[in-house]
């Protein structure tokens, strides 16, 4: 497998970590976002929507959407499981995983940033604000979804990772990096340290890629 | 079943859909998203994230986030189908879903155009641009996925509807809402046209339900 991304796209890191937890080899391929190499006629040929993170299977098989691929790999290399065994704990990790791929990271991405500054005229002082509400109040939501929910473990559901801690993880990474705030998101930040303690999500992180700066 | 939802949510329409394709009955109760109804007291304890919709089962069982709920309704009533037999066909499905779900939808719902105004400053027609930019190139990442690939058939994928389907219609709703250009993706909106030709979409729509203005 090939899996084309970028080692600050948090999508990407979420493809990382489910290829590194299910023990999935593949090759890493490097598109730089920053330098608009996704925009490039070559990868047009491999992502139709120009977005990372794409995985090409080795029969040549194009695979889009981060959550997506997560699924399929995991209907595909179904050990360990990422999703409980019952359907009501699928909808919470599901739900979990929404209530940030959905609610926070679309507002934050690359392209929406520029978006702000570069087309609507607002300054770094704005942008910063808009990403550090979305970031603060998305995760003050996650966190009433976490804390007290009998079914919260170790991990945001039971004791072993799901695609809600994949999920999770990276958008730590952003608020971090935003200098967003987390002390009002304890049991996000224990379920973060927890995951951080797994060499499936040390070694997918950003710093840790063969293309990071 | 309760399902707490709000005429024009556009998350709240995909639920309606997937509910009348199943042949589902529910309650339909309405949260009046302008008039803040969803940050009230008495909604906090049905929805820790305080979005629509949130679906109630029998039991009291509480289950958020739409494409989550929908996801859900397939494993338990899988009849009709609304997900390909195959691995790649649900991946394909997802990812036609969060193509809108996770990057169209989240830029234009209303707590985010209420941002921009209420504390960015940002004027109507910048409010306008915005919400038209991300339509108008989003649906075209779509059209893209969708034109001339073998496996688009009178719907999303195939000859019946699926999760991409549901999460397409509702968006082309907001997308004439707001005068957006479809002129540039005819196969959407031939997609569109089949879907309001079945009973489960056109009655799920938000001029048919019980809260629509």
């Amino acid at each position: 497998m090939e899996l084309f991304n970028y080692f600050r796209s948090s999508a990407s890191f979420r493809v990382r970590i489910a290829l590194a937890l299910k023990g999935l080899d593949y090759r890493y391929t490097s598109v730089h976002l920053p330098r608009r190499e996704h925009l490039n006629e070559s990868y047009a040929a491999v992502s139709a929507s120009r977005l990372v993170p794409t995985l090409r299977e080795d029969d040549g098989h194009l695979l889009t959407q981060s959550l997506a691929i997560i699924e399929y790999l995991e209907e595909t290399h179904p050990d360990p499981a990422l999703m409980p065994q019952d359907a009501r704990g699928r909808a919470r990790v599901r739900a979990l995983a929404y209530d940030i791929a959905c609610e926070i990271h679309p507002l934050n991405n690359l392209r929406v940033l520029r978006y702000l500054t570069a087309d609507l005229g607002l300054g770094e002082d704005d942008k910063n604000r808009w990403y550090r509400h979305w970031v603060e109040t998305g995760l003050a939501v996650v966190e009433r979804q976490l804390a007290d929910h009998p079914s919260t473990g170790l991990f945001c559901h039971g004791d072993t990772p799901t695609l809600a801690d994949i999920t999770l993880v990276p958008q730590i990474f952003n608020a971090r990096r935003f200098e967003c705030r987390l002390d009002h998101v304890p049991t996000v930040m224990r379920i973060f340290q927890q995951c951080m303690g797994l060499p499936a999500f040390s070694q997918s992180q950003p710093s840790a890629c063969p293309d990071a700066e």
